[in-house]
């Protein structure tokens, strides 16, 4: 199967997935704020999490809830980074973000509770034995909490008041936070259903976290708004230091291409069966959104 | 020993679990506000959950990961509560809040880190065999989450807005999400733990949630400001039907009082273990703050 359709055939499990978690709750439009910020987007985390499990032969239908709860949690954080005490944007996979199409009060709450669902979904007995269950909450708890997501976007926040630019180990420590800590979560969770080692997926996705950020950066200077259908060029003009004005454009991409080999490298374990994982990291230095 | 002086201590045991849970992380403002939303407050349903433990004769080593954990995400509720898009509250436990003292970015995250905080520590190997924690995860996101807390708070947002005042039946729907769910997890924790019927203590629990919000808006209304650390009378201002609106003002105390011994008659399978379990149910309605 090409990536692209491999892709959109692990979105459409984790939308359905979402679908069902979020059924049979009350017409309040606190849940539609909920239903309406996990719809759309790449699902690149729980693409990670299907296909890293798949490389153990472990099927979608087991693991389907460990990439259901990370793409929640991603979709928590986008919406209270949206808000106007953050990053105040008001577009975000080309609609209008949640506090806009609602309002603040709305979007806070919709953050909380998708967070919350993030954690639930991970008891989902398909996910396997108590134990296993029990690693990938301490697990996503620790890469979102304090030392992981949060840690990151607060980092990021004070970047932009610091009296001067962030330096390149400041940058990259900020975003193994930020983006980096789920991503490598999301590869490891297969290694983790399976009850196997997880240390080569924990290598990819830490280079492949780092790509990725790296590919942000150059989409946002060079990136077409509307194919990413956010708004682009936001750093640049509000002064704050990333991979591209500290390395310069070609660097950057130079680097994001030897952190994807690099990647690709700590998958020769597995052979073949990495192949959609290293068609992944190919892909999140070629993207457009 | 007397009931303030079993809530204090209590209290500085979760007080020093989650001193233990916030060490070592790195010294920034975010962790600073994420130590400073934890401090104080009364710790009632940390105490629910060390005594309902204690009924079962699971002593307080045992339980504490669980207690701090819903005092965690009490805290994060009350941070989240504050903010301006929300109540709009500046003091809290006779202090500045979180968004008054640092700013509402710190803030917003700080919330989030605490909650996630809350599922991390659900996973302490103390509080049992794996399905246990399981069970007190999934338990807490059912409280917390779109059917439980964040449901209620959305509610009584609502509610501000709403072309009517709310209904009695309408107001006791919406505090058993947004204060009765956090008290019936934390009640029912002990048993969880000890792998009981936690039935009873369910029963308990729901009695003694509606005997507090109905004690909170007669406080709201009777209280001192600056015993109860934080605004009164808010509730009235805003037109907002209250317990005490809809009831008055005897027949809601009166109302409370049938609760709290409802509440103590579903304890009596439990004989004298149960006996601070009762007295907290007492305290509910005589608290100043």
């Amino acid at each position: 199967m090409s990536f692209p359709a491999a892709l959109l055939q692990a979105a459409n499990l984790v939308q359905t997935r979402l679908d069902r978690a979020l059924a049979d709750l009350r017409p309040e439009p606190v849940i539609h704020a909920m239903r309406y910020a996990v719809s759309g987007g790449k699902r690149l985390r729980g693409f990670l999490v299907l296909e890293s499990a798949a490389v153990f032969g472990i099927p979608a239908s087991t693991a389907i809830s460990a990439a259901a709860a990370v793409e929640a949690l991603h979709a928590y954080s986008l919406v209270h980074d949206d808000l106007p005490c953050m990053d105040d944007d008001d577009l975000r996979r080309g609609q209008p973000t949640v506090h806009v199409k609602w309002d603040e009060a709305t979007a806070v709450l919709a953050g909380d509770a998708l967070q919350t669902l993030a954690f639930e979904l991970l008891t989902d007995p398909a996910l396997g034995a108590a134990q296993i269950r029990l690693d990938l909450v301490l697990g996503l708890a620790k890469a979102s909490g304090a030392e992981g997501m949060v840690l990151g976007q607060a980092l990021d926040i004070a970047a932009e008041t610091a009296p001067s630019p962030l330096t390149l180990d400041q940058i990259t420590d900020l975003q193994a936070g930020k983006t980096g800590a789920l991503i490598r979560w999301s590869a490891e969770a297969g290694a983790v259903i399976a009850g196997q080692d997880p240390t080569p997926l924990r290598n990819y996705a830490t280079a492949l976290g780092l790509a990725f950020q790296i590919a942000d950066d150059i989409l946002d200077v060079t990136g077409d708004a509307e194919k990413a259908g956010k708004r682009l060029q936001k750093d640049a003009q509000a002064g704050k230091a990333t991979f591209v004005s500290l390395l310069g454009l070609d660097a950057a991409r130079h680097r994001a291409k030897s952190l994807v080999d690099e990647a690709e490298s700590h998958l020769a374990p597995y052979g073949a069966r990495a192949q959609s994982l290293i068609d992944a990291a190919r892909f999140v230095i070629a993207r457009e959104s």
